[in-house]
C-alpha cells in the first residue's frame, strides 16, 4: 500500500482574511523519488505573514502561488526515501516544502539541520527565514550603533523578538510594540527589551514620545498602518526606517494605508528602506552560526508556538493576522 | 526725510492656500546700520514652495515664522549703507532678507554675488537654494550612475529644471513630470530632457510604465500626492527616492496623503530618503562654482520668471501652488 500525501492547495485568491473555501485539500500517493531526488516527511510547517502576499495575484518580489498549486511554505522534516547521496534517509532538513505532509525535492534550496543542537521548529524561526530577516534587516539596513534607540513593531513575533534581542546585543535601547499585556511583559522580562508599548491599550504615538524622548534612531517595521505613522512622528535626526512587512495591511480589502507622516523623513533627514531576506541567501550560513553562538551563550532566546494537526492549517494561519501567537508560529504535521 | 521700508508680516496662520488677510503690510523707517551692520535694498525676493511650510505652527526642520514677524524669504539686493567693511556700499548680495524692501543685517549668512557673471535672480535660483537643493539631493541622495533612469516631478520648476539637467550631464535618461503642454515641450526642447509627462492630461502611472519600461532608478520628488504613488508603482530594483518636497500637499486642509504604494520599497529593495539643503551649507560655494562652469559651457540653463511689484507678493506666491510659473519665480522689488 503506497503512502498517501495530503496537501492544501490555493483554490481561490482571498479577499480579506483567507477563508476555508479559499483552500482545497487534496490527497495523492507520495511518488517514489527519481534519480537525485528525495522524499521528505514534513514535521513542521512554518507559518509566516508573508504567505498572505504570495496568495495575491500580481508582480511582487516573488511569483504568486498559482491557483490549484500546493501552498508555498517553509518547512522542516526528515528524509524518508533518498536517491540523493547528499541527503541520506534519516537526515533532518529544512526547505520550501509547501503545505503538505510529504515533499519530493531534488535537494535545491534544502539545508541539513541538527535537531540535537536546536529543536526542529527553531530552524524555521530564529535560525530560519524570520531570524535571517531580523539579522540582515537590522544589521544591514538599520545599522545599529551603541546608544541608538531601536523600536520594533510586531515585537513579540518571529522577526520582532530577534530584532530586539540583537539590538540589545549591539548596545541599543530597545522598545517593542506588541498587542496585549502578556506579550509586552514577556518581551521585557524574558527577552530583555528596555520597554514595551501595548498598542491595544496605549496611544502609541504618545507612548513613543515619552519612552523615546530623544527620538527613534531605527524603526524596524513589521506592521505598517497607524503604527508606522506613529513611529514616523517620533524619528530622530538621521533615522533609518526598515520596511520588513506590513501585517496590518495584508488583509485589507481597500487601498493600503500609506504613511501620512512620511514627510518626517524630510524634516529628520531620515530614510525608509525595504528589504527582502532572499537577497542575503549567500550569507545565511554565517549568520546562523553567529546566532547559534548567541543562543548557546544565553544571549538570544527562541520561542515557538506550535499547533498540532495538518488539517488545522487554514485556521492556524489566521492566528498571525489576529495577533494570537507569541514567537514563531509553526504547524506540527508529522514525525515524533 | 528718512527712507521708508515696507514689509509683509504673517498676520494669521493660513488654512489651505494663504489669503490676503493672512498678511499684514507694515511701514517703518529704514534704521541706520549699527556697528558691523549693513542696510540692503532688496531687488528680488525669492518665492519658494518651502515658504508655505514656514507659515505653519509646529516643529519642522526650521522654526516657523512667528505671527507678526516679517515673512522669511531669500532675496538678492544691493548694499546702500554699510558699517561692515566686508560689504561696502554698492556690493550685490544674497541672504535671508525677508519679504521687505530694505533689510538690516550683520552680514551673517550673506553672500556677495557678481551680477556681471549671472543676472541677480539666477543667484536665487540655479546658483541659490533651489540649485543647491537639486545638486545635493540628486548627487548625494540619488547617486546617479550613467544609464540610470531619473524621473523628476515639478520638472519645470526651480529645482526640477536643475535636477533634470544635472542628471543628463551624468549620463542618465531623464523624464520630467510637469503640468501642461508648454512646460513639457520646454523641458524637452530647451533643457534636453529625454521625455516629459503632462500630469494634467496623461495617466502618469501608465505613462511612466511606457516611458520607463525598465523602471525608475531615481525618483526626485517635489510634489508628493498621487504622483509619488505613481512613481513608486514603477520603481526599478534598488531605486532611490529623494524626498525634496510635496507641493501638492502643502495647502491641504485635511491629512497629508501618504504614499499607498510605499511597499514597493520592499518589493524593489528601494529607499526613500528626505533631504534638507541647509545640511550642505559648507559645500554651497564649491557646488556653485561647478554649476557656474556648466552654465558657462552651455550645459546648464537657468530660467527665471519675474513678477514686478512689492505689493503683489501675496498673489505671486500663489502662482507656485497653482503651477503657474516656469523656472525660478522671483518678485522684483527695487533696483534698476
Amino acid at each position: 500500500m503506497s503512502l498517501m500525501n495530503h496537501q492544501f492547495r490555493l483554490a481561490a485568491r482571498p479577499i480579506g482574511l483567507p477563508k476555508r473555501s479559499d483552500w482545497s485539500l487534496s490527497e495523492e500517493p507520495v511518488p517514489a523519488p527519481g534519480e537525485g531526488e528525495i522524499v521528505v516527511q514534513v514535521h513542521y510547517i512554518s507559518l509566516d505573514p508573508a504567505m498572505r502576499g504570495w496568495m495575491n495575484e500580481g508582480k511582487s518580489y516573488i511569483a504568486p502561488v498559482g491557483l490549484g498549486e500546493v501552498m508555498r511554505a517553509g518547512a522542516a522534516g526528515q528524509v524518508v526515501a533518498s536517491r540523493n547521496p547528499a541527503f541520506p534517509v534519516g537526515s533532518f532538513v529544512t526547505g520550501g516544502f509547501g503545505v503538505q505532509e510529504y515533499a519530493v525535492s531534488d535537494g535545491k534550496g534544502m539545508l541539513k539541520v541538527d535537531p540535537g543542537l536546536a529543536p526542529l521548529p527553531v530552524y524555521l524561526g530564529l535560525l530560519g527565514m524570520p531570524g535571517m530577516t531580523a539579522y540582515f534587516g537590522l544589521l544591514e539596513i538599520g545599522r545599529p550603533r551603541p546608544g541608538d534607540t531601536v523600536v520594533v513593531s510586531g515585537a513579540a513575533g518571529a522577526v520582532g523578538t530577534v530584532v530586539g534581542q540583537i539590538a540589545k546585543l549591539k548596545g541599543c535601547t530597545v522598545i517593542g510594540i506588541a498587542g496585549g499585556r502578556d506579550k509586552c511583559d514577556w518581551i521585557v522580562k524574558e527577552l530583555g527589551f528596555d520597554a514595551a508599548i501595548d498598542y491595544k491599550s496605549e496611544d502609541v504615538k504618545k507612548a513613543l514620545r515619552s519612552r523615546a524622548p530623544q527620538g527613534i534612531s531605527i524603526y524596524f517595521d513589521n506592521v505598517g498602518g497607524d503604527i508606522l505613522d506613529d513611529a514616523l512622528a517620533n524619528l530622530a535626526r538621521g533615522a533609518r526606517v526598515v520596511i520588513c512587512g506590513a501585517i496590518s495591511q495584508y488583509n485589507s480589502t481597500g487601498a493600503i494605508k500609506g504613511p501620512s507622516n512620511y514627510l518626517s523623513l524630510l524634516v529628520n533627514r531620515a530614510s525608509m528602506t525595504g528589504m527582502v531576506v532572499f537577497d542575503y541567501a549567500d550569507r545565511y550560513a554565517a549568520a546562523a552560526r553567529e546566532m547559534a553562538g548567541w543562543m548557546a551563550a544565553g544571549q538570544l532566546k527562541a520561542r515557538t508556538e506550535v499547533v498540532e494537526g495538518f488539517d488545522k492549517f487554514p485556521e492556524t494561519l489566521l492566528m498571525l493576522f489576529r495577533g494570537e501567537n507569541t514567537g514563531k508560529l509553526g504547524l506540527k504535521v508529522g514525525g515524533e
